[in-house]
């Protein structure tokens, strides 16, 4: 008699969306906010289903607010890397080359174009940008390590 | 008469410092370190500069206290980024795969470890967790983008 065997695997879930505006620039600034701010989001909502589980209850009231905050930090993560990947791209573009330069040109203009867009002061905006540059070239070396 | 041409190219510097442990799970800590200590440590040194040109003068107090915190953020970001980039090795290495989710398991246990030796309470601790777990994930994924 044969032997029946019964295999299965698990895959976690995968979506991905691709939204074409035409233009690789644009392409890219949009994917990078559609996907960091998913992570944003998630950020919040995981936070917020640990306090849930520890305090033992949830309200209405919570939940609406939980979702509020979801749509505020995906927003304002999205935005940021949407800048980020869009920066970095045109960077590339016009040096010609890829390396890690564009990461802290891309994230110098990012911190910038944020800390302008929060109406902070000149210096903190010079101060900003220079801490953007630096955390986008950390990221970049240890993209290059791992 | 022939021509005589004079070219000439400019490279910007470039130091690579290798400590061999004699195992890659330290190499790589290591590495991450040093790499993004160095990092730290020029974001502060930016800073400090912007901070005299902006005032016109400099005394040796204040490059004391420069040379000082350049010392103590860059022991930061390096003992950050060591920690991320052995952990998210060895996720590599159990799990046996290479995507995201190392980053996000890697990116957790950095935040806590981190929240832990600060001496942060255990809801800090979690949080602290589920934050380094997102902005690991999202720069993996910006660095898929770009």
């Amino acid at each position: 008699m044969p032997w029946s065997t019964i295999s299965g695997s698990w895959n976690s879930p995968r979506v991905d969306l691709v939204i074409d505006m035409g233009n690789p620039f644009l392409n890219r600034s949009v994917d990078g906010f559609l996907k960091i701010g998913v992570v944003g989001a998630t950020r919040v909502a995981a936070e917020e289903i640990y306090h849930c589980i520890r305090k033992g209850h949830a309200s209405k009231n919570q939940a609406q607010e939980a979702l509020k905050n979801m749509c505020k930090e995906g927003a304002y993560w999205g935005s940021i890397a949407g800048v980020y990947v869009g920066m970095e791209y045109g960077v590339e573009r016009i040096r010609g080359t890829r390396d890690w330069k564009n990461a802290m040109i891309g994230g110098a203009i990012t911190g910038g174009l944020v800390s302008i867009s929060t109406g902070k002061s000149k210096d903190a905006v010079f101060i900003d940008a220079i801490t953007g540059a630096a955390i986008a070239t950390a990221a970049d070396f240890i993209n290059q390590l791992t």
